[in-house]
């Protein structure tokens, strides 16, 4: 039963247009597929059809896809499922653009999942066949070449973290607390890999985004993609700077629709066996913002 | 079925003294384990009993541990591995220091590879409760965070990667082949996660190692690290440089036995599911050094 | 006529102790010289006997040193000290620890000033000899390894960047104005050689320092410097961040007497015929943090 | 008697379509000027009209210009010059494409030199009001910002040294000598302002060039650097890695007429009072090539 990582999410911003051209002209990512309410984008360095949906609707999360690795896991996946006491739907080949069949679920958290096997195969921008290390030809914007992760806010954290890790098999990398013992976290990071996270749950109102990340190589390239947003004039939240969680390098920014995205580098190698990381409600800022040790109230409060 | 690291390997070194030297005061690792005949060493952010052995003896890889997730698993492996036509025997808790019970088995290639589920859990130098993003006291040396990969070379390459990737459900990431269409790879790299490499296999006589590698956080301190060799009067091999292969960052080295080292940084995150990159022997060189687009005669002809 | 650089500042630190961790221990400068009432201070890769020096009084800038090419040129810049309307004194061999004659003079904007041409020579770190990139034995906390400049308040910007430009033959590098057209600046910045700036002079209360700065050779000494200020519970002002203005990379943090501290890099090279950059108010936020375009208003308004 | 800079040097390329390409589009400089038998570049953030020409004919550095700061000087320099034993002559305005009056004198190196103090005003990519820190349009190829220095060879390196560091006032930052105590230098360093060096002078035949530098912003431009070139098939020379003298972190390359590249970052700031630096010659290859050290014959015998 083998999650790969989170394959695409969807988002609704009100204003296609302006979610075009910040998608698409600013971060620097490939559209694969358009139609009147929607883009499907990818970054260079992906090779399935698209990690990213931008629809026209309220902003917010409007469901999130989890990359399984072969279909007998997508079964087990989706029993297992059951047992938890999630209900279930069957998700069609075409549901979604490029996207093969699989199952659905809402989430302890209100937020809805599905889970799947098959994409269209587009491939990266450098190719195959003895490959450049980057696109020759250029990637415009923040260029940013992976999708990383995504923060969403749930009600009972306790209980979705459970879910993933007991159902989906995620590692608990960190988690904050808000004191040593306590059994229910207060913000949870999980990975189904060797990254740091694949997902962060926090406390809050229940189907709701804190971010969208996706990963830069470097520090350095953390720099470049704040003097791009800058040049392009988009709303900065936080950073850049170091978080203490995950160690990673950090710029948080927002979308036209006020959707935060995020770009990160660093942040440790993590496996399943690797000792969770508890931090403390009173060094949360520390976690949070290592350098600066203190958060902005938008960054807790602002989430869509 | 799941492999999630090379977990420990053991090299032989003729002279003791000399090689504690290298591996912990000028790589900086952790000796965790010493007796008149050995050292164990960590990195410091590792948090098993050790990643690295080194013996008393002839320069080379003596054999190489791989850590398995969990016992149903490390039973599927061993069953696997007989199917697949190889003698295994069964290794006892104690017969490595901090290691438990697991199988052994001589791989195609003629290198000796473990397989276990339990090691002593030493913990990291910044430990698990509100931690530092690195050990604020201080590392020595080059100051390697964690072990990457090794390289061994195999006479029937073919034959070891179908080991690997059939029985250990590792991935292709990469593969240099004489001819585009050619099934049997010249050089192999698998990955049992989303590494780039955990081994890498290529033509050349059985039971010997190209290269062991650490992997640093950054360009800048493989820089660093190659200014600490030199301090250190480390010979060096070949770097710093870029791989066109993993696209990583590498600076190559000897330890005093001829053992040939590497710090390795950056190379793509990949997946079970990402696209096999195929190089073709004209590109080689670039393939291995992609900047220069050449490789010395030593770094094809010496193993150990 | 050369002013060399800014050879020397005087802080007043109410807490010597404090002081005497934060400039030692934290930010890792080496003391050269201390008595009851006072430390001396070189970066390690300075030569002369001090670049700072912390004194027991109330917080803020006590005078600054300018150290000038030869002596014939000290004369003729007394005399045309003279000529621009301030009075001069002379300063006298051991006035300062291990600094020459020199002579003194109040600047248009009240600050002390001295001129001197000889300091005892101490020598960086590596030495003259076949040296290494850096100290091989280690330099503590953020490890700044030279003096970059500092900023002062001046309630009449214009004549004192008068007096730099007309008298000590400073290159305006830029300059932050309301209007395009206007003759006097808000904020001048001014060169003696090729760093972009060795001196800021902003509008304000007189005699008053913004900050004081060493320089860091990248953008990843930022962060690791960030870090050890984390570490050492510094609190910090500002960053890490991109600057508009000089294009520099900054971390702004506070001394324990409440004193403003920058470590910096990057910045372009400047001469004295480079054309000056002009900012304009409406875009003040984007040249003075231009990923964020927004300065905290204690950036402003804290002066010690 | 102030020399500014080095501001341009020509250089002969038989293939001159060839020599577009490299310095054109590979390495991104902006064609300023441009006839049937030579073609003016300048660097995105330089200002005056060309730093480098590039004309039709034998491979080699035809001549060098050097930016002096006012006509006073420039009439100093000549009389000093003269007196030195050097024979000059005038060279008028228009003798050189946007270059203004000055004089010409040919080196005791066998080098010919013209010192000058006005050149037509182009600009920088990213003006002077409110400018961003890199040009948003983007830059071609390497996209070096900034000319750095030459390194020349010369039969009678002490006399050359001489006429530098007596009449035109450069500082000597490092020098390679035989051995500790000889007057003579087999390289010398020589910096007219506050970068390591502006010109290095190395025992060799008279005339001749060794490499020609541009600046990069740090050890990450140098990687990228080191990607385009490979991605242009430019023969790479050395690197990349770090120097021991000046501590820079270098590539070494040729351009298609042999005339060897470089691309140079970090490096200390010196000033005319720094201490020289001693290399002794069992240090050599460390000096050159701190990491390796060991030098390519190639490298001490290619000059063009």
């Amino acid at each position: 039963m083998t999650v790969l990582r989170l394959g695409y999410i969807h988002i609704g911003v009100p204003d296609l247009a302006a979610g075009r051209r910040h998608y698409g002209d600013v971060l620097g990512l490939l559209e694969t597929h358009a139609d009147g309410d929607s883009s499907c984008y990818k970054a260079w360095d992906e090779w399935d059809h698209h990690s990213l949906v931008i629809e026209s609707g309220e902003p917010g999360l409007t469901k999130m896809g989890w990359k399984v690795s072969d279909t007998a896991s997508l079964e087990a996946l989706e029993s297992a499922t059951v047992v938890f006491g999630l209900s279930v739907e069957r998700m069609a080949k075409g549901d979604n653009p490029g996207v093969g069949d699989g199952f659905r679920a809402v989430l302890p958290s209100g937020h809805a999942a599905e889970f799947y096997v098959e994409a269209d195969l587009v491939g990266s921008s450098v190719g195959l066949r003895n490959p450049d290390p980057w696109p020759r030809s250029g990637v415009g914007g923040v260029a940013a070449p992976f999708f990383s992760h995504i923060a969403v806010t749930a009600d009972d954290v306790g209980t979705t973290e459970r879910y993933f890790s007991d159902v989906l098999a995620f590692h608990v990398s960190e988690r904050l607390v808000a004191n040593p013992d306590d059994e229910e976290p207060i913000v949870t990071f999980l990975s189904c890999g060797e990254q740091v996270h694949d997902i962060a749950i926090q406390k809050g109102p229940d189907g709701k985004l804190h971010h969208l990340a996706y990963e830069m190589e470097s520090w350095n390239d953390i720099l470049r993609g704040g003097d791009v947003l800058a040049m392009a004039d988009v709303p900065i939240d936080v950073g850049p700077t170091r978080h203490g969680i995950t160690r990673g390098q950090t710029l948080y920014f927002f979308d036209p629709a006020g959707n935060r995205n995020e770009i990160f580098a660093g942040g440790y190698r993590t496996y399943a066996d690797r000792p969770t990381v508890t931090w403390t409600l009173d060094e949360m800022a520390r976690g949070i913002f290592y350098i600066n040790r203190s958060v902005p109230e938008r960054f807790t409060t602002i989430v869509t």
